[in-house]
């Protein structure tokens, strides 16, 4: 249902899929970079217990760096907003005509003469700071970010790359021999991508199994990738 | 200078500053993450041979599974754009009133009364295509993706991961003692962070200084716990 009487549906709907989004970037590299390179030394070592480390460290470094860095994206998402709006702020005193030119450029756009945009002009003139709410959505197209976003962002980033990367380390935490865990990390981590994926196409819209298939794939690759690689380097001998 | 006269600024704007994000996501893992794991496994191993693979595999699984992650991240964008306009286009059809009511509110929001906006919306009803692109910015505040984003997307985050993770591992593949290796590593690492977060900060307007110290503590953090990690593992005696 299309709710017209409901003022928030549009920042509902942004909200969650900002939520949604944080969770589908930490756990589609939780599950996916901890997996490969579990597999990738795999192939290069005989215990599980390097593995283990370096997955751990890995799952450490990943979480940490990713929550961080999501962190610091949501604080710069609010900085530019603010700076763009001081600058439209002062656009709209000290250059007021090209402003006035600016909307009933945007107007133009959809096909809307100047006189019937004028009234629009006239209204926002009024209201200085609705003026320049205006151009920050109408032209910048910025949003006003949330002030708990940033905290948010990180720490659903950050636990959902732990929750992602412990998946394919478990068998190597119950297996000394790192390739029979290869095999069931192997197993469990594509089921996983797979269930992952197919959640994250139904609440994305993109479709389950077409996003099933695309993050089983991902992770298959990269893990693909990284046990050659891994396999190539620790056969040659110089290495 | 805001030039007014160039109607394409906004979307140069946008461009430049999605291809600066992309570079940003890719280096900033790319240095902290490879950084974090070989810091972490210099804490339990003697040699430098294992940081070396571990730390390949993990840039080759790193590099692919974030560069897939932003090509699937941007094709999705594409899809959402795309079934959100088509649900747009049936309800101008077939809601046509609760569509013209949301165009009232949109305006509402900025101080512009109904008579106000009211030749908009004729002009908008014109013009059923211009209407739907007026609906998609200003009511859901999508802007359409170019349809190059993906991949553009995707290679840009894979060469700034393995770029930015060469850096740290070339102490480990200079020198066979990995204790050796990591002072050297935490020292060239931090200088290519701060360098990064400077340059990011410039880039991005949040101020060179404060985004270079940023960039360095988010790295020395993710390092610190990963190495702390291994190290406490490594010595316990069950492990």
């Amino acid at each position: 249902m299309h709710d017209v009487a409901n003022p928030n549906h549009v920042e509902a709907h942004f909200q969650s899929s900002e939520l949604v989004r944080d969770v589908v970037i930490g756990m589609a590299d939780g599950l996916t970079v901890p997996f490969a390179l579990a597999a990738g030394l795999s192939g290069a070592v005989g215990s599980s217990h390097i593995v283990v480390l370096a997955g751990l460290a890995e799952i450490a470094a990943g979480s940490i760096a990713m929550g961080l860095g999501g962190y610091m994206a949501a604080r710069g998402d609010v900085e530019h907003y603010v700076s763009e709006r001081e600058r439209e702020e002062r656009e709209i005193i000290e250059r007021t005509q090209d402003e006035e030119e600016e909307i009933y450029e945007i107007f133009e756009e959809y096909g809307v003469t100047r006189p019937e945009s004028e009234p629009v002009l006239s209204a926002l003139k009024r209201n200085p700071t609705a003026w320049v709410d205006f151009m920050m959505r109408f032209e910048l197209g910025l949003e006003k970010p949330a002030s708990y976003r940033a905290r948010q962002s990180a720490a659903v980033i950050a636990f959902s790359y732990i929750a992602g990367g412990f998946i394919p380390l478990l068998p190597y935490m119950l297996l000394d021999q790192a390739h029979a865990a290869l095999r069931a990390s192997v197993i469990i981590t594509l089921i996983a991508l797979f269930i992952f994926g197919a959640i994250k196409g139904r609440l994305t819209g993109g479709g389950a199994w077409k996003s099933a298939i695309q993050t089983v794939c991902i992770g298959g690759l990269a893990a693909g990738a990284a046990y050659t690689l891994a396999r190539l380097l620790s056969a040659h001998p110089d290495f």
